[in-house]
């Protein structure tokens, strides 16, 4: 059995998506924000203390683009993995490492500095600098997405799934108003998806059944 | 023919060595740092403005630690890659992901704010909160290396340079006084491989050839 340990909105929903679209069965364990000052327990699981983390058999990981990369291929062959044969598989590899490192980090600084901090704390400076950092690298996905549906190999892949959830917290945290128009259509798409829809629910159903107050968080 | 786009000692430096360590032919590319700047003619091939840049065929990846997985599978098989069969495939695979999206931003916000940034810009709280989330994530690598000569499988693999990069830089801008003793040796083993000394003087003489002055950034 699977297990996944999630907060509300974390980039942990990246692999609980990729567990929706490859159909696996999975436990969901939800846990408050911060865990490593809520729910301290969380430490002897993952001494990180970061979300996620994934049980899957001996296997312990916590990169949240790199669990879907491991579920793609550790359970598949599935048409969400762009193989080595294909045209667009370093495209598709570049936008699984770009997902995380360069579009996901940024954004947590506009939060931590423009929200979660103390007021003494905040600096709107470094908030700003990285909200011009975001949207300059999201030009990438501007422009990949003016005429294609998806990110790769003419269909979709675990990179839209890594990459609509950098777009979903930039929605979450105020940086969706800023979209292009084509990253504005490419992630209206993304979330009419049966996938999509399933992990939203999965993620409400299980933090009410375990008590988990939702707050949306990175 | 692989063509690389790098700045002296950026992360670009990760792509140089798994091309050492791989034994393949290529043409190294030196920017002045940073390009988007110094260098504007380079955003008619990489928009962006971002370092590492690597053309392979039709091939454009942007993104340090991807390019390493790229090429050890396209330009593969080699031990420097953990398959899927192989017991610590998850490891693996996270360290890959973990090296830039958890081990090297946080050291460019040290940089940024503590060196980079012009006097009225700096930010030693910011700078300090990164310099210890960085060295909170490194306690992984502690761990990894008490016993273990290397981050997975037994072996020298790419984990090792995605990794051992983020050590580079953590001594370039003065973070490594804290390395942990596991730490600590492991970065010292690592700076004794062939394949890490030739891509230093690949670095270095590319430099000196093109009439750029070497100039030590993420």
């Amino acid at each position: 059995m699977i297990t996944l340990y999630h907060c509300d909105g974390a980039r942990s929903f990246r692999p609980l998506w990729m567990l929706e679209e490859l159909g696996l069965a999975y436990e969901l364990k939800m846990l408050p924000f911060p865990p490593r000052v809520l729910a301290k327990d969380y430490l002897a699981i993952n001494p990180l203390g970061t979300i996620p983390f994934l049980i899957d058999g001996e296997t312990r990981m916590t990169e949240s683009s790199g669990i879907c990369h491991y579920l793609g291929i550790k359970h598949g062959p599935t048409p969400l993995m762009v193989g080595p044969e294909e045209k667009d598989y370093g495209t598709f590899l570049n936008w699984m490492y770009f997902s995380d490192a360069t579009l996901t980090f940024p954004q947590t600084l506009v939060l931590r500095y423009g929200q979660l901090e103390p007021d003494e704390r905040r600096s709107p400076q470094v908030a700003g600098d990285y909200a011009k950092w975001f949207l300059g690298r999201l030009r990438a996905v501007e422009a990949a997405t003016r005429t294609a549906e998806f990110l790769s190999a003419g269909r979709f892949t675990a990179a839209d799934i890594v990459i609509g959830y950098a777009l979903r917290l930039a929605e979450t945290i105020g940086l969706s108003k800023d979209f292009g128009p084509n990253v504005a259509g490419y992630w209206a798409r993304l979330q009419q998806r049966d996938g999509y829809l399933r992990a939203r629910t999965a993620e409400q159903r299980a933090g009410v059944e375990q008590g988990i107050t939702p707050r949306v968080r990175p």
